[in-house]
């Protein structure tokens, strides 16, 4: 009783996102009728959650892992699309915008953030909803608590959709392994994250663990490893590729770091300053600290997590200019891509996904402007 | 890559706890040494997942799967001990309590219980650590941030652990079916129970839903059509199966139900009353108020939720034993209980699996003293 695979298969790296989307958005009209028959009331949960996951997002961990699978096949995309397997495969690859869903869910929860993407986050509009009509109890404990069961919701449904993808069973086994090890990455990384920041663990060993297995594992390196896991490539090609994987996914979230305290609001989205405010412990601030004058460093660490004005943020932007932590950290993405590069060179894959993560990997950790 | 079968295999209906809980134990050991390289603070979350799991509970899941799966297959107990695939058969019914911690981690949040089998919550755990050592931010935050992510911890293992039991791949590709519906179902259930919460809504149809999937389909309905899957029984069978279940099912929660405002404390360990201070709208709310004069309605609804005294909740429970409510659950459960048993006695399975379900049911909805 496996999901029919969709007929949709991408013929470019640009038809990527779309499919996966209507995928996604096929499997989730294929549960819908057992949670409708449960109660209207969790057909509206289940719709938040449908719109939730198709809203945004560039769908990065489906490409990965689709590009992963089609160049260990050695195939361009036309190739791909004609593979007996590409249903089954852009199934079980766009599972992993449910186990995203989930971890946006709860990390929206976890940082009380009210918005995502311009919209309400998930617990933010159920708690919107409550206090509109004037329900019994607290409204913020009320969107709170759904949002937890609709992520738990997510999450039951990545695991069923990768489950019942329609891949062979001896490859659904092999491919379980790398899937069950980013899962249990994604989540450590973020209690280690929570945990850093409680403790007030500015350590550039502790940033550079959280950016391990919270984005590199999660976002790249798994995601490789699940798609060439699929295709039963050898154990050299899996390394070269996850090896990339890590580079790039590091590479990645130091350009976030960075952009996330220098960045354009026009071009982030986000607000300027938006990590300083939110006292973001990065491995930009673990340099900064190491790297600062007494006064620097109690100045960066009274202004972190603190409501600042345009001006505090421009301030402590200077501050942290002043330490040299932003070149240290552009030269080491600019280190971690050569790495990457040398990683991908090395790996038996086809020309196209070559070519396709190499781009991939170029958006990801280039300099904006 | 598949965990290898345990090699704990239970020769009697009492040995079943002790032998989940080994195998539980025994999964927990193979995953720790991935999640200590990750770091220390994430085995010590995981280690509290353990102490958690492991701590309590009578088990009740996996052994409905399991003597759903013995009793289909038309075994005893030392006839099953001796199956070969009875390893794998009890790996993937101890998954079962992985569900069930995350399901309890959750909850714990949802309901802001602070304790639960006399030991502090999980959430209450990590915000006394946090107080106790004086960290940044809010204790109680961080306490309930690292629980969600326990909690989902404890859901990936469970799919993990289901899926890696050693169970031959149709095998596993079948019985993943009750598998999902069970998880979507325990979650819905939920939603629905806090959206009624939320809304006051004590109608008897929302109640029985409520009981149905929260309950019902999660403690003893799926749990029998799991194991009755992994033996490959035929669909009269598994409908016989279910119906008992359901059956069961629901009158356990409405026991329960009862115990909540007439159980005993010394026998319950719950305080007495307690479903009333925490508001719950249970079937027997439902039929209390359905049969209620206004003016025992108005009182029922005014202690509902309250912070109510012994002296309270001895008014409550006279008012709620006039509406003659009590009377009718109890009619409801006899009336429950004899169709089970007559679905029982149309099932084809063994006579040592239909004895063990009979005395499962007993134990489940007897009236205590």
């Amino acid at each position: 009783m496996t999901t029919s695979p969709q007929p949709c298969a991408p013929t470019s790296l640009a038809e990527m996102p779309a499919c996966v989307e209507a995928t996604v958005a096929s499997y989730i009209t294929s549960r819908m009728p057992s949670v409708a028959a449960i109660s209207p009331v969790v057909k509206h949960a289940a719709n938040v959650l449908r719109d939730f996951t198709l809203q945004g997002g560039k769908r990065v961990r489906p490409t990965f892992a689709y590009l992963g699978w089609m160049g260990c096949l050695g195939l361009d995309f036309e190739q791909a699309a004609e593979h007996p397997e590409v249903g089954a495969v852009v199934s079980s690859v766009s599972s992993l915008e449910f186990l995203q869903a989930c971890a946006l869910i709860h990390d929206d929860i976890i940082d009380s953030s009210d918005t995502r993407r311009g919209n309400p986050t998930v617990h933010k509009r159920f708690s919107l909803s409550h206090a509109a009509r004037n329900w019994n109890g607290h409204g913020e404990t009320y969107g709170r608590s759904i949002a937890i069961l609709v992520g738990d919701l997510a999450l039951s449904w990545a695991d069923d959709m990768f489950a019942e993808a329609g891949l062979p069973a001896e490859t659904l086994a092999r491919a379980w392994r790398p899937w069950r090890d980013m899962r249990t990455e994604v989540v450590c990384g973020q209690i280690l994250d929570i945990h850093a920041e409680a403790v007030g663990d500015s350590t550039l060993e502790t940033a550079h663990r959280v950016n391990r297995y919270k984005t590199a594992a999660y976002t790249v390196e798994r995601p490789l490893h699940i798609g060439a896991t699929l295709a039963g490539a050898d154990t050299a090609t899996i390394q070269a590729l996850r090896t990339f994987g890590e580079h790039i996914g590091v590479a990645f979230q130091l350009r976030d770091d960075q952009l996330g305290v220098f960045g354009d609001p026009s071009v982030t989205g986000k607000p300027s300053g938006d990590d300083l405010r939110e006292g973001k412990r990065t491995a930009l601030i673990a340099h900064a600290f190491e790297q600062a004058t007494d006064s620097q460093r109690t100045e960066i660490d009274a202004a972190l997590g603190s409501p600042l004005t345009e001006e505090d943020v421009e301030r402590i932007r200077t501050t942290i200019h002043a330490t040299g932590a932003p070149e240290v950290i552009e030269t080491t993405i600019t280190h971690l891509v050569a790495e990457a590069e040398q990683a991908l060179a090395a790996a038996t894959i086809s020309p196209a996904a070559r070519e396709a993560l190499a781009h991939m990997a170029r958006v990801a950790t280039e300099r904006i402007k």
